[in-house]
């Protein structure tokens, strides 16, 4: 698994006991899911159909760092199924974890559309073979 | 179940594609389970430890009005577990279902702690006995 | 009345005293508002025109749980008249009254149009009807 | 009356018709009296008390700019009444007008509380005096 | 140098030290040097293209108001030179400064384009003189 | 240089041109560059000092995906020079670039004070040692 995207705590992410407001953690799990698939699919209009159960395995205060994780578990017809992790990023400690996270490609009707890709491909070899 | 709350969607909880973004969705029911339950425990400190598979059924635009829907499926000993549906106010057509929230009552040392309730109360009942 | 959003007041939602800042209580009441009309007038196109006096009676603080309730005061020809409490959730106390808010209707070219509407409806009973 | 605090209207601001979110305004306008109180007070413990009726005389569109303005009306023993007027920068046309907001000045204890003061004062005047 | 925009430091503005987060005031600085070149360009195609190196000299807490000044350095052909400053409202005491802020004018096409201006004009000026 | 986090610009990181807001930009820098140095110097009181000359060298549009490099220049005694780069996720084109960024170390009494790091650490290898 790859840990791209950091988030700093701050007093605006909080909930009202002074810990990560879980909803933002959700938010930030759904974004970072979403950008990933934009990404390896080449297509910009991509939607979160499914997420498996979600454990809040530990918290997270004002002033810390977490990371987030993702990594591919399927590459379906028109989906694209990821795997999520967030953890402390000084401590590894594991904050929250999603098995199965489904994205479904759209194309310009708003249906889903078969995207063709298989495997994980990286921006770098894109553009070199330009 | 009771809906209550109600959300205007508005330019800022879009995605990209112009849909209501999911991190925003998530974060709404994230609030609502949260204040239900402390509405039920009679205690602040209650924190999300688990949300069960979130199907998107379908989704919102800019300008919907959607509800947010809380039922009680069960009085744990320091737990509450909730049933949470999303759906549009005009059409009452489902947006998202979360079959099973499992909130934790905690105690001031941040660990869970029984909260002796086991139906639903409403806030005037409360209030008339007092 | 009826007392349908609540939110729960949270770090983001407070002034630089530490009390809910007066300006998100306002946000939140013209929301209300808003989605109250667009829902009875079957319009999306609703816009406020005038709030009465506001007495700001109590103030609310970190975590506590506010409910925002809203009932029709008088169906105009192309306004709709509305009367706004907010109160804590937890006491019934009234954090906030606004007496009349007056919303209008437009049409497509943005200026008053009639709204057809005389009485409240709940939206049950519209799709029933279908 | 003088004009200080300008804002450019921006997506984030704007409800589901596409004009400035009324309640965005409001929270503008609390905050704008909340300060310009806080200085002429000199005491941070300053909160809004009443606002007289608000009307929305014309709005505002993505792109524009506006300008708040405040002016005194009364200097009370305990309280501070202000005159607001929001307008569009360009125009010169009035968005909203708000006759009376009554600013109450706190103690520690959170009470009212005497703040001395019977005129407008400059800071230059003070930090000159010291 | 004439300072109009005045910030009220809100928790939601704080990093997680507590103290002002140096992006929200980043944010601010941009925001208020493109209105003023709205404003002086009398364009809404304004974008913000260089500054100069920034010097964060003093912070700001929760509960200060600091107001931004900007002035004028130099009219180009198809951009505005711009000075900033921030400062504490109360004190006087300067939290950041930046020499040069070079805004471009935009034509249609989203090209540079001459904007025609040579020096600062007033609002109340442009309108009296139709 | 090491990218890392990543954003999807969703309609609330616009300004009113419909491109990536500036001051949003300026803000996600800020951020990355505070989480790096915390992340460096095992220390969450950092603040920045200084940025050099900043150029707007393209923008970015809704949907797209920027990711944010951060390379060290320098560990001072009680400093740590830092690089920055925006760049856009898919074309890898440049939209923005700082090349110092001074991040102080501060002690409990907010001073500045020694970090005694000489070099880039990785949080795995400080993991493993213990």
């Amino acid at each position: 698994m790859r840990f791209h995207t950091r988030k700093w705590v701050k007093p605006e992410d909080l909930n009202a006991n002074g810990t990560l407001f879980g909803g933002t953690l959700l938010a930030w799990i759904d974004e970072e899911a979403a950008l990933y698939s934009i990404i390896q699919l080449e297509n910009s209009r991509v939607v979160t159909k499914y997420m498996s159960e979600i454990n809040f395995v530990s918290s997270a205060k004002q002033g810390d760092i977490i990371e987030i994780g993702i990594s591919v578990k399927k590459f379906g017809k028109s989906s694209l199924t990821l795997k999520c992790e967030v953890r402390n990023k000084m401590t590894r400690e594991t904050i929250i974890e999603v098995e199965n996270i489904i994205m479904v490609n759209l194309g310009e009707d708003g249906k889903s559309k078969p995207h063709g890709k298989t495997e994980i491909e990286f921006v770098k070899d894109r553009l070199s073979n330009q």
